[in-house]
């Protein structure tokens, strides 16, 4: 069987653009004389739809363009994901469907089984399990067809029940073909790889795997499917990050006419989940799920240009860096905005930053609005001491003039934020917790020192003097990051053993971990939830990113 | 048998307190000479926890309590609700349980079945449903218990494919029992009170309903426990919005021995689900509602002072009225922040309403920042027409002013937004949509209006202008609502229509909406998904507010 394998990027709810998309890649399919093209999981429609899916009208445009799909599986099949309605008087409305397309009908569905809700996960909330399995008898070959998360049970997750590949195997298939929509993070796709592998080897059934690609949100779909033959040697692994496709032949003995990349022999990698915060993570793939998540935010939202707050450190250089890389320099505006507490390299590191990148720039200093809000609040600020409120009128003032421009010249603020000042609340909420997209809100700091260095590799774009100086608010005489909080070195790897790891204090504490440290970085996390849930969507590269995949009550008494 | 009902009201994590607050009514249910004392569901941890139901310790430290509470349970059963492991290989890792304590000892525990995973309940996510029913015998009596939304599936709620009632039926049961943290809208009180009832008459039993009361962030628990005899008769109902108890005797014929308050004859209320936005709602309930939601934020987060931006506008005017209710007069601070287009009428109206109020007011002109900002940003805007980008800096001077003085002196900001104004995108993200908690956010301005009048109808405390006057944001001269968004008798209907009843646009067209409005209407409130995605907590009054209830993705083309 001649099988094409579409991996391309979505827009959620663009019935449009999607189905657009789906049919040309039919068509290059029946170009290569293609027996069946296999799309991804709620192709149609775009995955995560979220609430979307409450609406009617969103359901009978997803039916509408299954049937117009259809119509151009002529000569050969197709199957693609979409929301089916459940018409039993049993249980949620939906199921979450691979559409299996011949003969110009829809021949038959097949619905998820294990819908998985945890993390960003929220299935249970729109769909309705499968109850029965059947294989799908095609050019003589029964098909083993399943979505996503139902092959991640292999019979011992205790996440669920059902096996959904233990009971297609009664029928005895000849093929198992998985659609999906797997996120990215940078433990992810060796696990994937590693679980589709163990399927193969499990049931000794060749498996086509082709997963999404693109940015959701905050979500990344990272594609890489797959191609096993029946002796579980890889055969096609497709592009990480990028849409992709290929058209391979599985033949009768399971075997795939492409040559072996990986053989069985090779043991599964080992599933990446360390124990420790991993200073051997991939960094230069965390930097491509960056850009393209940023890409897609604006191309998705149909803008062009962004702007960031320039403070001549060392997140808002990673974050400019980025941005460039992602949109084109020259979509990228960055301000400068020194206060008379700035030390003098901030501009000019700052400025360097912005000659190296070739990027615009201005230099606007607040000083005047600074004192012109002191003056005003006079009547209420007299006889009190500075304290943070006045360090929050300088960031907050930054919010609003880069807010302003955003809003004269239609860009969208970029977010500055890295994920050990979110975790502890170091960050001024409405000032340099502004903006429309995080860039690196999932990045610890010692994983942004990671990325200056790797956008550095080839020559210098990030000033040395922005990598090597000790980390400042610069919102009072004399400030640095280590006075209110520990060294980044031993912060880190507590803030990921509590939130990535789930570990309590007692667990962390064990560890060998300073307590001192340890329970000043939870007490401080626990208070900045408010900040948190008022921040923008974050670019999700870890197992764990703060947003919709951690949920935490704002009014608890917990972890005091 | 002698039953003791204990709605309480409980902080999301707080073991000592709420362990303290249930043996304190265990004391006094033993006082009671009660056999039984029954308390709400999750009472030992608060409901909802969310993911600190993912923490090992959390759970710990709940069962530690558990056994805490058991250790006062001789003489008298208890029975509280608590997280429970499941020790089986398979499903989630928790049940969300009802323990039944007597003699010193957890003698028994019953898995809720019906788990809700809709709008604002996430059940999936943590707990596995119970797999088998059993009844209880205490006293020689079999007590059929059962955990909230399990007596929402009579057996046709097709969001569930078992009915737990009717798996308990087997057993010949003498009395139900359920325990509940079933959450406040304006339509919830009389739809419960009907569910409760339609169990009655359905199995013949007498029924002890308790429901959990107190605000958890956004989500009010409104108490309203129930107590119903074998005939369908109510004879008790306990406090809304309070905690309250009541000590009844159900007796061997299903007797209680309380007077009848509602007949059996008297049908139970039809389902409130009115199908046009309602202005026949219990605007009281709303007023208490939101008084309870403010008061138990502050006092759960242990903050005592509020700050509120006071432009002279009604809403304002109302959510200042509201807090002085909630905080006390004294506690509640407000800035008056006029500008060269604040009409004279903004300052006196909003002194009177202080006045009137007796709150604390400062006025903090603010012409002398936003030109410092415009002089800032001349690089930037020479050669430009106003437009929204200075309007905006005025909305975000004064909720940079707002923040200042509250970190400077220790308040809340509280937000001043409503329904109408944050569907359609009305606001300035980090201006006056700032704040920690949002007031009136599930409010229609036509319901904001009600408030108006409600608040006043003892004595005029909200000034008839602001109540009369045009709404105007007042951020350039002559400027109106009315400019931007269609009449709010026009613009709200259909809101309600799209947020609350999950219409499309063809479907409202055809309830016979201006088309106009609705085209305009339902492209606006897509287009603010984002601003809303950064918004405070949201007081829920309604089945469908904004925030955990209602998830859209901020990157989708949909509804153009």
């Amino acid at each position: 069987m001649k099988i094409q394998l579409a991996q391309q990027n979505y827009t959620v709810g663009d019935f449009e653009g999607n189905t657009k998309k789906i049919i040309g890649a039919i068509q290059k399919a029946k170009e290569n004389g293609a027996d069946l093209v296999v799309f991804t999981e709620l192709s149609v429609c775009g995955y995560p739809s979220a609430d979307l899916l409450n609406f009617n009208e969103f359901i009978d445009n997803s039916l509408k363009a299954v049937h117009e799909i259809a119509a151009h599986a002529d000569g050969i099949a197709v199957i693609i994901g979409a929301p089916e309605r459940n018409v039993s008087p049993r249980g949620k409305d939906l199921f979450n469907s691979a559409y299996f397309l011949f003969d110009k009908k829809i021949q038959t569905t097949i619905q998820k089984t294990c819908l998985p809700n945890y993390d960003i996960f929220d299935e249970y909330r729109y769909f309705e399990p499968a109850y029965e399995w059947k294989t799908i008898l095609f050019k003589g070959k029964k098909i083993a067809l399943t979505v996503c998360e139902d092959i991640w049970n292999l019979g011992d997750n205790p996440l669920y029940r059902i096996c959904p590949m233990d009971q297609l195997m009664k029928e005895h298939p000849d093929i198992m073909i998985n659609i999906s929509a797997s996120p990215f993070d940078y433990t992810h796709d060796e696990d994937r790889k590693a679980t589709v592998k163990q399927n193969v080897l499990k049931y000794k059934l060749p498996m086509v795997y082709v997963n999404a690609t693109g940015a959701q949100t905050q979500t990344i779909f990272d594609g890489l499917s797959l191609v096993f033959d029946k002796d579980a040697n890889l055969c096609k692994q497709l592009a990480q990050f990028d849409e992709d496709e290929a058209c391979i032949i599985v033949d009768d003995n399971g075997k795939v006419d492409s040559p072996i990349i990986e053989s069985n022999n090779e043991l599964p990698n080992q599933q990446l989940d360390p124990e420790k915060l991993d200073p051997a993570l991939n960094i230069d793939q965390v930097r491509k799920a960056i850009i393209h998540g940023i890409r897609d935010y604006f191309s998705k939202l149909g803008l062009q240009k962004a702007i960031v707050g320039n403070s001549g450190g060392i997140d808002s250089a990673v974050t400019l860096a980025l941005a460039c890389e992602a949109l084109g320099k020259e979509n990228v505006l960055s301000v400068l905005m020194p206060s008379q507490y700035s030390s003098s390299h901030s501009i000019s590191d700052g400025e360097q930053l912005c000659r190296n990148l070739g990027s615009p720039y201005y230099i606007l200093p607040i000083e005047n609005i600074y004192h012109s809000f002191l003056n005003t609040l006079q009547p209420v600020f007299k006889n009190t001491k500075p304290d943070v409120a006045e360090e929050n009128i300088q960031a907050r003032t930054r919010g609003n003039i880069l807010m302003a421009i955003a809003n004269k010249l239609g860009c969208v603020l970029l977010n500055t934020s890295n994920k050990s000042e979110l975790s502890v609340g170091y960050g001024t909420l409405y000032g340099d917790m502004a903006g429309g997209l995080s860039v690196m809100g999932d990045c610890y700091k010692l994983q942004v020192y990671e990325l200056a260095r790797h956008i550095n590799k080839e020559k210098e774009i990030i000033p040395k003097n922005i990598i090597h100086k000790q980390p400042s608010a610069e919102l009072r005489p004399g400030q640095y990051d280590s006075q209110s909080l520990p060294p980044y070195d031993q912060l880190d790897p507590v803030l990921y053993q509590y939130i990535e790891k789930s570990r309590e204090p007692d667990e962390i504490l064990k560890m060998g971990y300073n307590p001192k440290v340890v329970d000043l970085v939870i007490r401080l996390v626990n208070k900045a939830e408010f900040k948190r849930h008022q921040f923008c969507p974050i670019l999700r590269i870890s197992p764990k990113a703060f947003g919709p995949g951690r949920r935490i009550p704002v009014v608890a008494r917990y972890f005091k």
